[in-house]
C-alpha cells in the first residue's frame, strides 16, 4: 500500500522504517526537505537525526507534507508532536486531506513547564476529537499513543499479553487500522476498540502516568495490560 | 489496629467489611449517625444502604467524621465521592487530622453534565495533592482509586497479576499502607511505588479510561497491569 508518515522524528522513524519493511510504498512528510537532509545531530536520546535516518533508508521517500498526504492515500500516520498537529495538517492543506484515514499517534504533551510535562487539552477534549473536528472528511483513529514507539511496531519487545487502545468513528477505519496492528505483531485479543473519537480523551490522559511509570521503571519497553475477572 | 473508614457508600462498606474481618476494630465515619441508620433504600447498582448494611455488621462502630478521626488512631481511609472530600475532612476537624496516615482511594469525578464524568482537577494539580496541601500533617497516601471496590479488597477477583499504584510524600506511611494492602491479597511485586504525593495526577487521569473500559467491557471487575520488557 502507499502509505504517509508525517514526522521526522523517533515514532516517525519507527514508523516508516517498519512500514517499509513491510514492503509498503512510505512517503515520509516535514516541513522542509533541504532543512530535514542536513540535519545529522543525533538526539538527546541517541535517535539519529533525519539526514542520517534517510541516507540509511533510501527506500522511505522524504517529501513535504502536501506531497506525503497527496501520496499516502491508502493510510496517513501523524507522528509528531502533539503541539505541532495543525501546523503539519494546515501545511499539507485542506484538500488533499478528504475522506482518507489518518491513525494520530500523538499526545498533547506540554513541556514548557519542563518534566513531568502537563497536557495542552484533556478532560472535556482531546487532541484526536480537535484533529477530527477541524477535518470532518478525515477518518481519524487514534492508537498506538500510550506506549513508547518501539513497542508500537513489535508489540514482542514487551512480556506476555498488553493492550493496544482505538477510538474513532469510521468502523472501517478502525478494521483498517486493525489490520495494520496485526501485521506490526499485534494480536487482535489484545487490541481494545474503546468506540468514537471522544474516547482518546482516556488514552491522551495515561500520559502523566506513563510518564511517571517510564520514570520509575527506567526503561520505555513497557505497556499496560487490561486483565479481567476470572471466567 | 483501630481503623477508620470515612464514608458509608459501597467504597467505604467494602474497605469496611474488609477490614473487620481481618480482625480491625473498624468506625465508620458519616455526616450524621442518626441519618444514615434510617437509609435502608439500595443504590442504582445493588448496593445496600448504610442503614441495612450496618445491622449486617454489628462489629463495625457508625460514627461521626470527628469521632472516626480522632478512634481512628492506625489509620484513616478516605472512601467517598471526591467532590465530599473536604466538607467531610472540614466536619472532622483539623485538630484530630494530625500526623496521621490517611489513604485516599477517591477520585475528582464530575457527573454534573452526565456520563461520561470528567475530573473536577486534574493536569497540574490532584485531589491527593490538594488534601496532602490543606492538611500538612496528614500522611496522605494515595492508592487503590484506579480499580473497582470488590477488585481493592480481593485482587484474586481478576487473572493474573494486576497492578496498585501508590503515591505518598511519607516512605513510612507507604510501607504501613503496603502492609496493609499484603493482608488484601497484594503481592509485593504488583505494589508501584509511583514517588511522591504529585504522581497521584497520573492515577486519577487514568478514570477517564477506566470509565470507557467499564463500558465496553461491562464488568467492574477488570484492573491494568504494567508489562515490562522481557528480561
Amino acid at each position: 500500500m502507499n502509505m504517509s508518515v508525517l514526522g521526522t522524528g523517533a515514532v516517525g522513524q519507527a514508523l516508516a522504517g517498519r512500514l517499509t519493511d513491510l514492503g509498503h510504498l512510505v512517503y515520509m512528510g516535514t516541513r522542509s526537505v533541504a532543512d530535514s537532509l542536513v540535519k545529522t545531530d543525533a538526539d538527546n536520546w541517541g535517535n539519529p537525526a533525519i539526514g542520517t535516518w534517510i541516507k540509511e533508508h533510501p527506500t522511505v521517500k522524504l517529501v513535504t507534507f502536501t506531497e506525503a498526504v497527496e501520496k499516502g492515500s491508502d493510510l496517513i500516520v501523524f507522528a509528531m508532536n502533539g503541539k505541532a498537529a495543525f501546523e503539519c495538517l494546515t501545511a499539507a492543506g485542506e484538500p488533499p486531506l478528504n475522506g482518507q484515514v489518518l491513525i494520530d499517534i500523538s499526545n498533547p504533551l506540554d513541556f514548557s513547564k519542563g518534566f513531568p510535562p502537563s497536557l495542552f487539552v484533556s478532560n472535556t477534549e482531546s487532541l484526536g476529537e480537535q484533529i477530527q473536528n477541524r477535518y470532518p472528511k478525515l477518518k481519524v483513529v487514534k492508537t498506538l499513543n500510550t506506549m513508547s514507539n518501539p513497542v508500537m511496531v513489535n508489540p514482542k519487545l514487551v512480556e506476555g499479553d498488553h493492550s493496544v487502545f482505538i477510538s474513532g468513528n469510521d468502523r472501517e477505519a478502525k478494521v483498517k487500522v486493525m489490520r495494520l496492528l496485526n501485521s506490526f505483531g499485534w494480536e487482535d485479543k489484545n487490541m481494545i476498540d474503546l468506540g468514537d473519537i471522544s474516547t482518546a480523551r482516556g488514552t491522551e490522559m495515561l500520559l502523566p502516568l506513563w510518564v511517571r511509570l517510564y520514570g520509575k521503571l527506567q526503561t520505555p519497553l513497557f505497556n499496560f495490560n487490561v486483565n479481567i475477572s476470572r471466567s
